[in-house]
């Protein structure tokens, strides 16, 4: 008999949020689990880690089942740093982040705790995959995004990942009969126009409310935006070398 | 007489922090100087966003000069995103961040509340620039990081930025006299090994703080490693489309 895959699972939600609880469920019928996630809600954090104060650990029993499983006070970068560090006895064969509740497609792929913590595991060599849906409700139907989600797993286990590559998945609010399939994109150029909210507090001092919408100002048809609006499940590479290559060129004839 | 370029000021050390007074001081030469930075040190926040508390926004007055600065509760991103919505008249002509204490070279590009906010601007379409230098000491000297500063943000000014393109210049610890140049590179790949420092509260609960060993894992010499250990400021372009575009077709041969 082979060995089981180890698989690590995080996510940005917290370690209750059904999400995690689909994803760790599709994961135990691929492979050996291992969850460590946030203790509460780190959505918007980023690649921020935690350097100015200490970090907690701790084991929980959550659903039925022989996946271990260690809520951290960190962030999603926090989780995967700690597990490769303190919990893991191998480095896994795969990471898995989310499934987020709510989108990280385009532009969002910056902000966005799933992602930062995928893109963790990527730079510590690991084949690492962020999972997102385009459904902010707690109660989202998770059921087309675990099928999809177990496939893409499944071919990241069989075929590797392009060294300094991870995938940003997004899966579009649609029943599983009405998903068209999977599209290989590029993140779509748009961006959010914000709008704060200002407001008075009770003792007179003003506060704000970050707000915004989502401008997408890309019409290619080959971006996440356009397979999630055309429905299907977007599939994007990316990569943590942020350097613009095609600019270095152009930067070594200014004269500092 | 021409107008004088609007230029945006923040960091992630805080607005008292001397890296980014010396920023102030040296932008102050070239153009009209608004400041809105965070109320406290905000290192290692990466490209977090403040979507579940609300944000602070007061005006203060640290140093001479007729240059406006607001201090702000948020991340670094917050900063910039509520100088765009709430504070500027029109769009600035360059966004700068820092000066950082401490390196973003190589991967802690990722990691930084300074190239953060860099970025942020940059998806908004100002021309915009991340400084840091390698010295972590809050008694640095800046003085060469001044010079060079003022010299790198004259030539985004009169040259502009290819579009989805920020700078990210570290500048090494050295004096002025001892720097040979500044060289366009690349991003090194290195990463962090983790070393978590467990300990033991006096309530008897574990806890651990999050150390590591930086480590360069590439020989390039067009790398910001290479350059900074070689007496030389680093001047990385960098992107947030992070599709890793030579993948694409691969991974359209998978079967999902």
């Amino acid at each position: 008999m082979t060995k089981k895959p180890l698989i690590l699972v995080t996510n940005d939600d917290g370690i209750t949020a059904p999400g995690i609880r689909t994803l760790i469920a599709v994961m135990k019928t691929i492979g050996e689990v291992v969850v460590v996630a946030p203790d509460s809600p780190q959505s918007g954090m980023g690649h921020a880690v935690t350097l100015d104060s200490t970090l907690h650990l701790e084991q929980v029993y959550i659903d039925d089942g022989d996946q271990k499983e260690y809520s951290c006070s960190g962030t999603p970068v926090d989780c995967v740093k700690i597990a490769k560090s303190e919990i893991l006895d191998r480095k896994p064969d795969l990471c898995v982040s989310g499934i987020n509740h709510g989108s990280n497609s385009s532009i969002n792929v910056i902000y966005s705790g799933t992602m930062s913590a995928a893109l963790e595991a990527g730079i510590e060599g690991i084949p690492s995959i962020g999972f997102s849906l385009l459904d902010y409700n707690w109660n989202a139907n998770f059921e087309a995004a675990a099928t999809f989600a177990k496939s893409i797993a499944l071919n990241v286990l069989k075929n590797g990942l392009p060294e300094g590559v991870v995938l940003n998945v997004n899966f579009p609010k649609l029943e599983k009969e009405e998903i068209k399939g999977v599209r290989i994109c590029r993140q779509a150029k748009a961006n959010w126009k914000e709008e704060f909210d200002k407001r008075v507090s009770p003792q007179g001092k003003e506060y704000y409310w970050l707000t915004g919408k989502f401008v997408n100002l890309d019409k290619g048809e080959d971006t996440d935006e356009w397979a999630l609006q055309n429905g299907y499940v977007s599939v994007v590479p990316v990569k943590f070398d942020l350097t613009a290559h095609h600019c270095v060129q152009k930067l070594n004839t200014w004269d500092f």
